[in-house]
């Protein structure tokens, strides 16, 4: 058997490590066995050398059995994960879930927190008054037979080897390899038995993958790994060059899936739940068609089914529904900053990145794990890439439930986007489908 | 200025970092604020992408400036260093001090404990009863003013980052770094202010470096650096594919020392001394022609003065020149074992490194940085690398104090050695001169 220092060198010498040796290093490490200088030094070396399907199959693997998973029995139809590898003002959970619940399949998660630039699910729920987001396994199995969706906090007891080893990554150089970032999502979404799932791995400005070429090999080694568990699976690459939608923070998400769900909202949002619908309804099976998918998804907008499967889960999970008649009226406590174009000319580029640590710095996420949300807090996007804008036009508004928020707004926000003389090419909202 | 974790990235990604950031992870690590695990990471990272001669010039000073150097003043002619990479049976240190005394240049060194299956020139010298090794910077440098040679042990205050950093590369897989080995060995080298320095790059099955082609890297690296330093400096790579004359452990070793400074002795450890000798003198600008060198050491053998030399300088730290008039009657209280030849042959390889780890077993070095050195311990080879034997013919003897340490001598020494019918190639003692 191999000692802590031979397996690290292993790696270090470029060579592959067998699933025993990873297993071994993931529980002594998660026991305290093996020092934190240890792991790190053996995450850098795979961050340089590389992890194979083997060794990334066997890395989820090892974190995945270091916690608990989660099977609900008893379920009449198949149950599909979608996970999103994170963007700025990306909703599609919340209008996907009831959509496909209408659609002959039912659509299970655990969900997050916002993280660093991007918003999380469990923040954006928790901008109802009243909605709990945490749910026992008996709850989430009841929720999921009764509404055919259901979104619960992931919980401690979940991949704990993966939340050790991801602080330890954080703090060492190693966040952006694509094996571990794999891993790490591999671990948790493998926690939740479910019979297939579909990745949305964003691209852009606003992604963790600036390129279309990182987030391709994301999304490959993403359906390798899941092929390996024998896990149905597809990835569309989506693009993140502009925020999803008009809405950037919790509630203001929150009204962006109601009109969504009630038939309306923007294009782009309703294009990309469709396109991820789709993807969900193929890879379980139920629906292979694009075309009679996609005919089944806007009937259930249309008709409102996709709205009423969402008031009666959200009435069930504690929230105020009620709200949802006036969705604008929760607004009025926030206060408001009106950015106008400082010229005319056309929205060509946007960094949605440092759009999403604007919407953070108004109170939508957190700077500090400690700090509370402003679930009012965030940005109206009034004109998107392409949109022509004159001198004096508001383009944008910020909200924030704190006035001292909103200071400099508008110079930030003017920071955050370019505007040319010249027609920007129109870009795709789906990159690459895998 | 960049974070803790930009600077980790420049060089997971392959990059050159300066030296200002190398010194500032460097102190930030040696005060604490750097944790063990951002350290492990950047020397991961800096073992497999490697470290440029500017890089590792630049840790050397970090870790150099993080302790105190000493100047000697008022010598009057050259004070000349040598560093050996480490070998089994490497008195070289002790025959070359007093010889090149006699020869117009001074030799100063601080030296080290015996590390792994190498011994160490201090452990050595405190074989001799009474002997003190450590000296004050004032004690040394009167010593080099009288005697023209002096070797102290290093203290906790020459580079003591080197010390936190080779602890920790230690536990977590970077040891085998060439860049980093060089760092380590130059940050404690240049303490010492010299006038030059010759390297004794050890290489074969005893060394650290197992072949030739990695002792040249290293021996180049370290010229490199010593260049950046403008310190006069030569490399030799010598053979370590056998252990250097016929004694392994301290006090054997001490006897063999006072032989060749007696003008007799085993050939090789003869012949390596005077190469390493001329390379000093040639280093110091002292005497460049290799054959004058040559015929000056010969003679300060022979007549003596060499051999006096050692016992005053003996002396004066304190240690008992009487026993060199009898030397063998202090390996009286230890017993032997004595290996005879199995079959009739030629002693055709030898597992150095693993006949280092033997006599360590026997006592002669530490298993626990806290056992205790049993000075008699050790390894007479009565056959060499080429040597004739026959079956029933000794061909080793063991020496310990301790009785139950020779249990199983004869077949662990068997096993380092390989006994075959054709006359193996001769090997050269000196493999490449830098």
């Amino acid at each position: 058997m191999k000692s802590i220092y031979e397996i690290i060198a292993v790696k270090r010498d470029g060579q592959e490590l067998d699933a025993s040796e990873i297993k071994r290093m993931v529980d002594l490490y998660t026991s305290g066995k093996v020092a934190d200088y240890q792991m790190s030094s053996l995450l850098m070396a795979s961050f340089i050398n590389g992890l194979n399907t083997s060794e990334t199959s066997a890395l989820t693997q090892a974190m995945l059995s270091s916690g608990k998973t989660v099977q609900v029995k008893g379920l009449d139809r198949p149950l599909i994960d979608k996970h999103s590898t994170g963007g700025v003002g990306d909703k599609l959970s919340l209008t996907l879930s009831p959509l496909l619940a209408q659609c002959g399949i039912a659509v299970g998660m655990f969900s997050g927190r916002g993280l660093g630039h991007t918003g999380g699910t469990l923040d954006k729920l928790e901008a109802i008054p009243g909605m709990q987001v945490f749910h026992s396994t008996a709850n989430f199995g009841k929720l999921l037979k009764t509404h055919h969706w259901a979104i619960t906090g992931q919980t401690a007891q979940i991949a704990p080897a993966d939340k050790k080893v991801y602080a330890l990554r954080d703090a060492s150089g190693t966040v952006e390899s694509i094996p571990l970032i794999v891993a790490s999502i591999m671990s948790k979404k493998l926690a939740l038995k479910s019979d297939g799932i579909v990745f949305d791995v964003k691209s852009g400005s606003g992604a963790f993958m600036k390129s279309t070429r990182h987030a391709q090999q994301l999304a490959k080694t993403l359906l390798d790994v899941s092929n390996e568990y024998k896990l149905p699976a597809r990835a569309l690459i989506t693009n993140m060059n502009e925020p999803t939608g008009r809405m950037i923070g919790n509630y203001l998400e929150i009204m962006e899936t109601v009109e969504v769900l009630q038939g309306s909202g923007p294009a782009d949002t309703i294009e990309l739940t469709l396109e991820l619908g789709a993807s969900m309804l193929a890879v379980s099976g139920v629906e292979t068609s694009r075309s009679t998918a996609m005919r089944l998804m806007k009937t259930a907008l249309r008709s409102g089914s996709a709205y009423e499967s969402w008031c009666r889960y959200i009435s069930a999970c504690g929230g105020n529904v009620k709200i949802f008649e006036h969705p604008e009226r929760m607004m009025k406590p926030a206060h408001k900053s009106i950015v106008n174009s400082p010229k005319s000319g056309y929205i060509s580029a946007i960094d949605t990145g440092r759009l999403g640590f604007l919407a953070v710095r108004l109170g939508a996420g957190r700077q500090n794990v400690s700090d509370k949300i402003d679930y009012l807090a965030g940005i109206e996007m009034l004109a998107k890439l392409g949109a022509k804008v004159t001198t004096g036009e508001p383009i944008t508004v910020g909200y924030a439930r704190y006035k001292s928020r909103l200071a400099g707004f508008t110079a930030d926000f003017l920071d955050c986007v370019t505007i040319s003389d010249q027609i920007p090419g129109q870009e795709r909202l789906v990159l690459k489908r895998l």
